[in-house]
């Protein structure tokens, strides 16, 4: 779709999306780390067309996230393992999740993450492991790398930080 | 699109996607959170059709993420400034930046996150604040909630977690 819009960025937010940022891909993975990993579990689990969930798995499978193996050859059918970058990927639901129960579940959480030793129910923040503090706070601001392109460069040469309440 | 299809899912992963999930909306986001939340400075640094920008800038304006203001009124010309809960998103875009970084920056890091005093570069995770462990580790468990549906409930009365190998 508008995809080659953003091909040329460089944010590696945008180089995620480019490969995971379809409405279903997102709803997929986290079936196939919850072990929901074959076509008819996905297909009858998500309510998803069946070309569509095609077409998302084959992304996926390009992308690098899933394996696509046969499970039973007659008839041929096939399951989409996670691999190890889609479990890598598990942070980004994560937030997601911890972002809609505080906003979109007024009626109150039907799902949850607890710890599970204590039943406490987890508060989740994206934090700097090498410190501790939250990386959404003043402490933290966002630079151009060693690799950044004259325009990624002249982007962050003013102080970004989503922290500051001074920026947005 | 697709939306209608998990309108009525409870997972508050989905749900945050119906609101955020389209290609553009995470990256009109990170711009206005950074400072750009004029409508021609989203159009030039994003790349975006027109039409198309007015659509996601409407819908997140519906979600409670951005609040239209005009700053001139001859000829009229709109803002979007980013409200609480699109501040609160952060981590979701976090979440991504780090992501991209490791798997989708094979030349380099062009973005990064640095701590301001030291200059050292984040190590992005996602803990429970309370304890400080990271929520990807078999520590921690996906459960119903108190609100949940009898189908949330039965998806969740086996073990879900995401960090332990023995499930996906």
């Amino acid at each position: 779709m508008q995809k080659t819009s953003y091909e040329g960025m460089q944010c590696p937010i945008a180089r995620s999306l480019e490969r995971v940022g379809e409405w279903w891909s997102m709803l997929i993975l986290r079936e196939t780390l919850f072990g929901f990993t074959r076509f008819y579990e996905l297909e009858e689990n998500l309510g998803i067309a069946p070309n569509m969930l095609s077409r998302r798995l084959n992304a996926l499978v390009e992308a690098g996230m899933l394996e696509k193996c046969a499970y039973t050859t007659r008839p041929i059918r096939y399951e989409y393992k996670p691999t190890d970058r889609a479990r890598d990927f598990a942070d980004v639901l994560l937030a997601l999740l911890s972002f809609g129960n505080r906003h979109f579940a007024p009626e109150g959480k039907s799902v949850t993450v607890i710890h599970d030793e204590t039943g406490i129910e987890a508060v989740p923040v994206m934090v700097d492991a090498r410190t501790g503090i939250p990386l959404a706070s003043p402490a933290y601001r966002w630079v151009a790398g060693p690799l950044a392109s004259q325009s990624t460069r002249e982007r962050y040469a003013t102080d970004r930080r989503l922290g500051s309440s001074g920026l947005a």
